[in-house]
């Protein structure tokens, strides 16, 4: 019997999940994860005025979602001093990017990304049918200059860059990266992920200016607002493309408790001023608890850090799975070159306490197995 | 200056909200919407046991969802007697629209549907390049006959049929629906939507029955269980198809309190029976009110009612254009010969009495300016 058939696309891709959630980590190993310090997550929440706000929205949740998220889009012009027709919302930075690609990318134009880089963009592109094209890290850094060089030669499509970078956690001045957007072709979308951006040094975002053509920069909640669960990113960018999401998109994909959460998150800058405070803080204790143990913690600009666990990619992958049957979860990038660090998020003192605890057991049965 | 350019069926898209949201209404016509009983909504809301679990939920919402939506998909699975790897969740029914359609179509490929059925499908289907081939409505149903006579002539990659019908309240009984689907010829998917399953006679389902190689069955939480603004919807099909989702899809789509409040919504049948019960009662009210003024009420398998009211199009809109200044929020299909009815939602009794005490004066005010 023939049955109906995938597109050719679609009939070449593999079932994937773009990273293994430590929900299916904890149904496969039967351990208990106790410290959740590997998806980049801020153990230390969101605002209690954003708790409050979903508990109060939940009351309406039997009305659809505004699918303009005008109110939303509104307060985000305000604060970035911006058009509300100059930005747009979606099902977290993920979900954007699969609009982005859909946008822009025919099947087989090309992405041009970091070996390394953020892998559910690929996944995206992949999806879409593109093509991938890589520049190797500069050691913790995105390669900014032979980003801008293989682009010229190129002309990708898109070109993606993190600042501040994830999995290594650097950053670039704000100075280098407006470097770097002028050197990119203006036929080349540049696809600028500030994931991390609340978390960065004050001299590393380039002002807002939406009058440059080719540029669109990602913003989340899920990081340094502590909102991951809610799924809500942001593109801005010139009108005529953020307009274009409105071709594509699921109007009424962002939820409305994700709108109101994402509204009292935004209104309480005291929160995350405190947030970032506690962010640094626990950065400075995985930094000290990985010297502790003989290892390098990397500088970082974003709410995990990158350590250098000093031997080759299999034995960063021990020290990990060591970690993850004490119940403490965390997660590491596979690229060589990256491999050999292991990438450990904030959480608050319990979590650390736990890492502090773990780490010299993973550290031990990693070498007594190796 | 060259900027970036859209793809090829990006650029001819239209920038479009397949529906225009009651907050855009009221911010167009100032007039504040008191009875909101135009988007097939549940004004009688979830469970307040789901409203408890989305609370409690809240305070993990620093966490990202499951990506795999386990919980979920094995709550449903034992639900429905099938196996989790035959349900897949999205972000709507919406959502899993614009899967399914990137899945089977490819551009210029055509999906088959009735004039006048669910407008987000033929979104997503021109969104990606597909061309819709329509069947008319016979009367206020779909017109079974005609579509899988059509689906054998035209071999479509997908033929759609919502049973219970949207926007005319209409059913066909499991019987047809099987006939239905042995007609259709094996290559073409059905896509059936059932999102006002719940709500239909005990005759109207087909058992579920994961064996049929191109049969997708679409529910959701936004109707009976009174979620919309959650947004999760289900697929229900045969493994194969059921993974390719995990190929596409926003992993993270859906979010935490959608997945917690999905759960609690599903174990408490007690309430769903309620709901039915109120969503009966309302039903039967807007009829009444309907003849009341002297319109004809459509049989109803669903959450709304479609009122016919007995003149041409233009009319029918006029009353709904004088219901919204006074207050009333409801939607009418914009399809020659569906085009005479307005579409009104169930509600609690406060939105019967305002929808009662208002269409009096919309008709006179119609029939004024006619």
């Amino acid at each position: 019997m023939p049955l109906p058939e995938l597109t050719e696309i679609a009939e070449k891709l593999p079932e994937t999940v773009p990273f293994v959630g430590p929900e299916a980590i904890e149904r496969k190993t039967g351990v208990k994860i106790r410290a959740r310090i590997g998806a980049n997550e801020s153990g230390f929440g969101p605002s209690p005025k954003v708790l409050a706000a979903i508990r109060e929205a939940a009351e309406g949740i039997w009305k659809y979602p505004d699918p303009e998220n005008y109110e939303l889009r509104v307060a985000l012009a305000n604060f970035h001093g911006i058009a509300p027709d100059e930005v747009t919302i979606g099902e977290g930075v993920d979900g954007l990017m699969g609009l982005i690609v859909r946008l822009f990318m025919e099947p087989g134009d090309v992405l041009l990304t970091s070996l390394g880089a953020y892998p559910t963009l690929n996944y995206h592109v992949v999806g879409h049918g593109g093509r991938l094209e890589f520049v190797p890290y500069q050691g913790a850094h995105e390669d900014l200059a032979a980003l801008a060089e293989a682009a010229q030669r190129l002309k990708p499509r898109i070109v993606y860059v993190a600042n501040p970078d994830n999995p290594m956690g650097s950053y670039w001045p704000a100075a280098d990266i407006e470097k770097f957007i002028a050197a990119v072709p203006d036929e080349t979308l540049i696809m600028l992920d500030e994931a991390y951006g609340e978390l960065a040094p004050d001299d590393a975002l380039p002002p807002i200016d939406t009058s440059k053509g080719n540029l669109l920069r990602l913003r989340s909640f899920s990081k340094a607002y502590g909102l991951a669960g809610i799924r809500v990113g942001y593109a801005i960018g010139p009108k005529k493309f953020i307009g274009a999401f409105n071709r594509v998109r699921n109007h009424f994909g962002v939820n409305r408790l994700a709108q109101a959460a994402a509204m009292a998150a935004l209104a309480d800058q005291d929160y995350l001023r405190e947030a970032k405070a506690n962010i640094a803080a626990a950065r400075e204790r995985i930094a000290r608890i990985a010297r502790d143990n003989g290892l390098t913690a990397l500088p970082s600009a974003t709410n995990f850090v990158a350590v250098d666990c000093g031997r080759d990619g299999d034995y960063a992958t021990k020290i990990l799975e060591q970690l993850a049957l004490l119940g403490v979860f965390i997660r590491k990038p596979g690229t060589p070159g990256l491999d050999k660090h292991i990438r450990i998020s904030v959480g608050p003192e319990a979590d650390m306490a736990l890492l502090a605890e773990s780490l010299p057991k993973a550290i031990r049965a990693a070498q007594g197995g190796a």
